[in-house]
């Protein structure tokens, strides 16, 4: 009797927001052992808070690919700084949201090539409580439909802040897409799963950056603006720092997700 | 040389928004089991969901204070139901957001004896995404140092939508409560801490229910609800029931957190 | 030297928001003698309010088509009786948002006769403070853009709550649509003006309806809501009724609009 | 038989939100000459958007001081400029919503003396669609029954977003003030009245500023704004400016409202 050789996988780890210099940090300090040590084949970070908590810069996300990030995503906060839109109409490891309207600098979904494969990444973002973009359950599924002819492996970075929105995203997906990282809350949740349909979903892979302030921002100022109601400034957090991320291992043959495994590391 | 007696702990469980029927098996299901195996002299449980997904009614609550539930917390769905305003009135064994306006039926706070120690339990409600309530950190605020007159041990049900108003109140009542547990997303997080000052802290303890639905209502009306835009009438979903909760433990004497665990169980 | 022969004018009449019974008593006192008396060529008014205050049926609808109102606009309460569905799908006087998601019962716009000449009549819903439709701007410009090629008279019923929201559509719109009447605020504004490309405006048109309530609704319901946080049940108001509209003027070879002048009538 | 001498009457102008400079020079062009006309005793006008189209300075204020305003109100956005805090704080010409939480600079209710007559002003914000603010129901009935001590004539500026709320607290104070003037759409309505017990009241003043943009701002950033979602600089629209403003005519014993009237002016 002959043994099957060991179905080849691919593991893809998702980082949850990166906020500012504490973010990147972390990522220095983690990615390298953690992409060694569990042999991981792609890494995405979800990029809108890189630069100073706001946006994106072309040093910052340098900064990152250098630490072994391979792409970017984005969410509401991509675009607070101006300078940078031409950056991201270039840079071709990055996608901001795909339901923006037409015209918005950049992609929204891309596919590049991992190994062998052929991987399709897209990023949406949410409505409830969000902008005013197009809808992202029909952007998806026109996305995912022109996807699927290309290859059967397909990340989302479903930027949201609804739970319900999140969660029926998920469902809408389910067995058309490899998987569903949520993001935009900072905090990580704690309900990752394979659907049936064989994607692997989690609400917030959570935030890689300060870990004693408010979603990342000085804890004063937000406590302040709480309870004043007046306009406050908001800056990134010092201290300690954190690291979020999220593990699918995945079959690259059918696209569907094998394993999801919540990762968090901590400053010492 | 003498050994120190055991220091005298107190454990209290939180359960996380109770929906409708599914939710009230999981509770049968679950908490007796834990109840004894973790020893636990506190049981609390969000039930602003209780009675099918949409408020409390007495026999609700009776059936799940059967189960082993000694207290209760409410929040923005607590009203749901005009009919059991007199019991919100009435059951002394429960708590409502302390920052509705003076006059709605029940109370935000209430002090009760568990062994041979008091406890306060306070609940209040968010504002960024929810109802134009009172201003839940100056409500914390007076509540708390009112309680600390009574006693050390105060634990907080902060039933809230976004996740800075959680984390920042939880950064303000540092030192000043227990234990701040997280409800209303539906969704547990990952975040489960002992700030610096000894309060625990969790942005969701998450839900108790139907599993497969989109935060306890059947997927089918959400998704549709998010593709159409139209009204959509919300049932509890069906299928099998999770069961979300958090336990911390604490020292009596000082009402200092000394340990917070995430629970979760799933139906077999 | 010859005389000029007049030019044929059009006359259109847009009634705001007609509210339950009262509304529909105050259409029937008062247009049947407008309609004469300004020799009126064209009634059209918002009715997703027309049925108890919420919604559409087919008798409210004929009950006002038989005081002379020609056609009917909708808006985010259109949809509140299910039952309407088919009548929505299937009336041709009616116009309901055409932002709404591809599906959705009814049409969003809609060409008829009146006298010799062709009318497009436009229903759009706004974003600000509304439900996540799809965009009111790029959907203008798409249905106007298709109804150029059929006439040059164009009506806009936009509803939408945020001013700065409808003053930009009129804006947008200004030169390509002969009139842009907002609704949905139930109060009638006093900018009634043409814009220099020829296009009516007005921010809301008002209310047809009580006149003693909280924007059609019982004023003690409201209030209390306010006061209280608490659900409430609403009705419509009752006492004496109002007449809110708003009359355009307009030269049917170019669709400009030549005049536009408020109209307020009041129960004695 | 003998003549009743006059009664003495007192007039009150309210000029809807000024907006930078072109708001600014709209009441110096027209304030002096219709404060003469009207014989107004006095002038109040809503600041806001006095300096640059957000918040206030000592310059302006002083500016519009000068061409005969007497008291200024605020709003949400009276806070846009920081250096101006101590101002706000010092100046007794100026009230700030009486709703935000304590310890905010500067008052939220005053007293001052007109002819022989005390008159209390009153500035509060809605909650509807804005800020997180104490109740401004429950504020303005506290804040009522403290000036009512003092005189019958409580003029109110409320500075909200939604329609219900305005008149709802229109009812709520009708009998109680002289007045109720709603802010901050920056559209003139058209249903001034006297409510039933003497309180003459308007859902909006309007806004005194430049005509041409969109509520004050350069049309083309909102317009670009709504169509990309994307962030934009707003500035003040140039162009020619108008003068909004409601005038009221009241009787000093009683504090009840007589008359009320709305006021529009237009660059020529
Ligand atoms: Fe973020
Ligand atoms: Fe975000
Ligand atoms: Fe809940
Ligand atoms: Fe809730
Ligand atoms: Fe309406
Ligand atoms: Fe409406
Ligand atoms: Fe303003
Ligand atoms: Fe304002």
């Amino acid at each position: 009797m002959q043994n099957k050789p060991p179905v080849p996988e691919m593991k893809v780890l998702m980082i949850g927001d990166v906020v500012g210099r504490p973010g990147r940090r972390a990522v220095k300090e983690f990615l390298p052992a953690l992409r060694e040590a569990r042999q991981i084949d792609l890494v995405i970070a979800n990029a809108e808070n890189l630069a100073g908590g706001n946006g994106i810069t072309r040093e910052t996300a340098d900064e990152i690919f250098s630490y072994g990030v391979d792409f970017l995503t984005g969410g509401n906060h991509i675009w607070d700084k101006k300078e940078s839109y031409s950056y991201i109409d270039e840079e071709t490891r990055l996608v901001r949201p795909a339901n923006y309207p037409p015209g918005a600098p950049g992609a929204g979904y891309r596919v590049f090539t991992v190994g062998n494969h052929k991987v399709g990444l897209v990023n949406l973002c949410g409505r409830a409580f969000m902008p005013d973009l197009d809808c992202p359950f029909r952007k998806a599924e026109e996305i995912t439909a022109a996807l699927a002819a290309a290859t059967p492996i397909i990340i989302v970075d479903f930027h949201a802040e609804a739970t319900s929105e999140k969660i029926a995203l998920g469902w809408f997906l389910d067995g058309r897409v490899t998987a569903l990282f949520g993001t935009h809350t900072h905090v990580q949740t704690a309900d990752e799963r394979i659907l049936p349909g064989g994607t692997a979903y989690i609400t917030d892979v959570g935030m890689t950056g300060p870990r004693d302030g408010v979603i990342g921002v000085r804890k004063e100022a937000i406590i302040s603006k709480y309870l004043t109601q007046l306009p406050k400034r908001f800056e990134v957090a010092s201290g300690p720092y954190q690291f979020n991320a999220c593990l699918v291992t995945l079959d690259p043959a059918t696209g569907k997700a094998l394993s999801i495994e919540r990762v968090q590391e901590f400053e010492r």
